[in-house]
């Protein structure tokens, strides 16, 4: 069985102080969240900043502030940035976070429909974005959303054009995406297939977070947890979530199923090529 | 078992005479081969108007012409427009076609990629169409290119602004999209679910034309074919296909497998409720 890597996604492009008052915003915030998550075990940081209006930024300075925080504390934690195309469009904006070099960034393999939104990411900006990666050495996070998504993928990394290392990151429970259920995650996993190149991670939306990441412990997969993709901590919502204690509670089930945590440097040194 | 409902899609928004000399895109050619297909056997036929230079478009008058030829000589056939987004943006360019009120009308049920290019389909402007096929008695061809658009369909239905009865058509291949193998068929088949108000259909690109085509027959589903999806033949890509040469195939295997054509009649009587 494959070591379980838990991906920390404390912040995204949604939730604000409205929101949850427990989502980290500024700098400050998102770094001592990272550091406690750290504390208690976390493989991967995806790092999203915000502006001081709380409005998702691309910007490198922005960036910048809260990788070079996170490693202060722990140097070998592996960091992922954002290329969302959710609220900037051009390619410079979407991808100057590259040229920080952080050992990840997010790359959404199709333009796709949320709950009230579209998210454009044209066939060329992927390839673009996927080049640019390459060029600085950054590890795509493969976002797949549904299973064409998936499709695409294979594509890119048959045409050479995703060369490194492949980490799947499927998100179950959005409107307009796939879903986690047995039937589909079973049909995710076939059109991945197996192979020694990749990792495997599974997050959900709102109550599907919970669920793909048993789903993904029962089948010896990666985790992504954090109030990015969900704010609840129980089904019927009344309860709101800390990070930290979304992290616990894998930690709790990784206990009772016997399973070890992969951290950054043996993942690094497991599956990174550069 | 049910009867076999062919939807005949003989021109589609990217062929034109430079890719295949058999696409028909005059008007004269549209009706022709709609005519040609119907005395075959067909259930619905899916039109995609041109203008004289064989760019796509959603001219009411374009289309006029067109559904006016097809009932001179069929005027049972079922009619189905299209309010692709692919060339055109506004809610009004993309929904003028329904004011004709056509039988049916397709309507995609998320953004997505194809090989080279996005379909923007805002959640905003699904439910904008959908209310204004409801409004004229339209019937919405629910088009899913992925998982995520059954789910997105699903969602839709339970709010009631789908509310006529709901034909599916499932189109495998797309690049972005789900592919036509056996798990992913299965999966699709129960996020739908067994019930008297659905139709689907199985349409294929390229290649999984014929897969999906005879996989719908396999299960008893509906068949999406003609030019629209795939221009070729056989597998090598060395013959290209007629419209009529298609549909004449899906007829030799539904006698084979004992099947029966879904006439337009039976058809309409039998799901549509008005």
């Amino acid at each position: 069985m494959k070591k379980i890597a838990i991906n920390f996604c404390p912040t995204g492009m949604v939730p604000t102080k409205s929101i949850t008052e427990f989502v980290p915003i500024s700098a400050t915030e998102i770094i001592e969240q990272v550091h406690e998550a750290y504390d208690l075990g976390i493989t991967i940081a995806h790092i999203h900043a915000r502006l001081e209006n709380e409005q998702p930024t691309h910007l490198k300075s922005y960036n910048q502030v809260i990788f070079e925080g996170i490693k202060k504390h722990c140097p070998e934690l592996i960091i992922c940035a954002s290329s969302s195309g959710r609220t900037v469009k051009s390619f410079e904006e979407r991808s100057e976070v590259i040229e920080l070099a952080p050992d990840m960034c997010s790359l959404t393999l199709s333009s796709l429909n949320f709950i009230n939104q579209v998210s454009v990411n044209a066939p060329e900006m992927i390839g673009r974005l996927a080049e640019k990666m390459n060029e600085y050495g950054v590890v795509p996070e493969l976002e797949c959303f549904d299973l064409g998504m998936i499709n695409y993928g294979k594509y890119l990394i048959e045409k050479g054009i995703i060369s490194n290392f492949n980490y799947w990151n499927l998100i179950f429970g959005n409107i307009a995406g796939m879903q986690a259920d047995l039937s589909t995650i079973h049909t995710a996993m076939n059109a991945i297939g197996e192979n020694n190149k990749s990792y495997i991670s599974f997050g959900g939306i709102g109550n599907q977070q919970f669920i793909a990441n048993q789903l993904a412990l029962l089948t010896g997969n990666g985790v992504r947890i954090g109030l990015e993709d969900n704010i609840w901590y129980n089904k019927e919502r009344s309860k709101k979530a800390k990070n930290i204690e979304l992290v616990r509670r894998i930690h709790d089930l990784m206990k009772l199923n016997e399973l070890e945590l992969f951290n950054s440097n043996e993942f690094r040194q497991t599956y990174f090529s550069n």
